[in-house]
């Protein structure tokens, strides 16, 4: 198993003098991101449930012409609770324990549209190419247990509800899917959307289990907000991002799964990126813990047969449409991430920067009709 | 004028216990990347010429068919070494004679391809929106004074010069243009980019001097790799960042001016989130000090009229294809970063990670066209 992890990269800095911790955040952080501190019904249940609670808040203008529209977003990122062997009857129902125990938090701290890591209600399993029993967990998008379970959550908090799951779709060939199911603050279906990229790296042998996502960029305009998910690896690409951008979310969700080895370094680059160049916020959210599995896999780089494919690092966070962004969750608790947001900051920024409207599209339009030909002729100069 | 200046964020980084530090630089900066320490003579000149010198490295796997394909990148950041108002001659000379050390500098340190800040030549006069003098600044790319100075020392050093200055353009009506000038290692015009993106933000009026660039993204194919130039607020444009990607760009300069109170959360994040996903090394220059104006000009932001907007923050790094970014240069001093890549690195990161493989071009090319359509529908879901 792993070493003792870090606890946050925060928890490092903390230990800087205040002076220097304050310059530094600043850089490292941005401006306007400020936070709250709990109430004393959220630090009890806090404890009760063994789940870390941050609640951070970003400034925005004041307008003249439209008031504030404020949205608190959940970002829940967990550990698999039960062994990863467990009969999946077993692990759904520890899961949807610890789901209720989340949204309940989530409730109490004012949350409107509340996020869940990719795959959620399973161990991410993909590591071992196994078929069975994994794709059991595969459920339909619309009635499935896990999104009949949310339902009535949704309806009782009044939230909006992004689930994360494996979907099997019955009317095309019992195909499975890697799909965010969104259900509306009346606890009903609103839509789904399928992850669009899928890695082939290491461990994540995604694409032996199931193919590029074929619903396009979906927007779904909710009482909280226009909002879309950008499932995991989705989020190494900008392009994808983009897509959200064109068709006008204001806050883009990445549940993720990712591992300490292969991907920390560029965590808290790339979702914070994308909330820069689209001028909209991202709330990226990754699973937590070390998860063993029964049966030895390899992972394609040379070394033997193992049980385990590295530390999930959690990490949570949220950025907002200046580049500012909250503190990350822990590296190796479950944690709940809060944070409140003003829509109207999305306009503001592009009011400022511009980058919508300096961003030409048409040109790259002509490029990448050019560039998918197979004989495409790349821009190259060189000594004649 | 400006309060004291934060030297660096790694000089407080580095006020933690070496343990700490080590911890938090593999998370913040990534693996693989190590520091040089500087000859003898290195540290000489830089004491002479008063300019910061580091080095680092970047390591890289063996391959059976093919030998590392080491190259030298070497990014120069510095001030406007006389007022702003001094005579265009003298200014010119002056920073010719900067250049001149900067370029012997990086010889010694067997620098390949050196890249200067935007608009190296002259202060950042944009923000007066003034036409003169600073018009006349402006040269003709191919034989204009820059290059012809720059000639000679490329030449001499065996070395590849990137020269981002303003360009006349007497073919073309006189026109104005924001253009890097690439001069090969034997001292020969190669050819030019025009920054593509123009920033309307802030103090960066640029749009009143000149137009988006009509060069494409053009590679420069050199004896020391592929490299193209992504100028300033280009950066902010994933697109643009692609477009060289797509043309086979190994290196990615990415000469800018920009300043403390704007850009600085972002800039550590914009062109180290190009490298990542394009799986290529990029290089981002920044300009610094505090460069003051004789005229009152105004900024945009309801505050008075005044003659300095800010300090360049300077900041200068480079990423790796695999995320890795160096350490940033000095906030405040003249500085140059010599960075050691293989580039085959680039080729390692997309076999292993596959950004490329998975882009699915084909969807973006028809969802960009789509998009520019006066009467684009986006994809929106909501509750019938």
């Amino acid at each position: 198993m792993s070493a003792i992890e870090l606890d946050s990269v925060e928890s490092v800095l903390k230990t800087l003098s205040i002076e220097d911790y304050e310059k530094l955040s600043g850089l490292l952080y941005g401006k306007g991101v400020s936070q709250i501190s709990l109430k004393e019904d959220i630090v009890l249940l806090s404890h009760k449930y063994d789940i870390d609670v941050a609640i951070e808040k970003f400034s925005s203008q004041e307008e003249q012409l439209r008031s504030p529209r404020k949205t608190r977003v959940g970002l829940f990122q967990h550990k698999t609770p039960l062994p990863t062997w467990s009969r999946i009857k077993e692990m759904r129902d520890a899961m949807f324990k610890l789901a209720g125990e989340a949204l309940e938090i989530a409730y109490k701290g004012g949350v409107n549209v509340f996020c869940f890591q990719e795959a959620w209600n399973m161990p991410f399993a993909f590591c071992t190419r196994e078929k069975s029993p994994w794709c059991e967990y595969a459920e339909e998008a619309e009635h499935g247990p896990t999104t009949e379970f949310l339902k009535g959550l949704a309806k009782r908090y009044n939230m909006v509800i992004l689930s994360s799951i494996l979907e099997r779709d019955s009317l095309h060939g019992d195909t499975i899917w890697n799909t965010c199911v969104v259900i509306d603050n009346h606890g009903e279906y609103l839509g789904k959307h399928r992850k669009n990229h899928i890695p082939r790296v290491g461990d994540f042998n995604e694409s032996t289990y199931y193919f590029e996502g074929n619903t396009g960029h979906p927007v779904f305009k909710t009482e909280f907000g226009k909002i879309a998910i950008n499932i995991c690896y989705g989020r190494h690409h900008p392009l994808n991002w983009l897509g959200f951008a064109l068709n006008g979310a204001e806050i883009v969700f990445n549940p993720s799964a990712t591992t300490g080895g292969l991907s920390e370094p560029l965590w808290g680059v790339e979702a914070r990126n994308a909330a820069i160049a689209n001028s909209y916020y991202t709330c990226a959210i990754n699973r937590v813990g070390t998860e063993v599995f029964q049966n030895e896999f390899t992972s394609g780089n040379g070394q033997p047969a193992h049980k385990d494919f590295g530390h999930f690092y959690g990490s949570s966070y949220v950025t907002a449409p200046n580049g500012s962004r909250t503190h990350g969750l822990s590296r190796t608790r479950n944690g709940l991430l809060i944070a409140e947001l003003d829509l109207n900051l999305c306009r503001q920024v592009r009011d400022v920067w511009g980058f919508q409207m300096t961003q030409r599209l048409d040109m790259y339009a002509d490029l990448l009709k050019e560039a998918i030909k197979p004989d495409f002729k790349p821009q190259i100069i060189e000594k004649s």
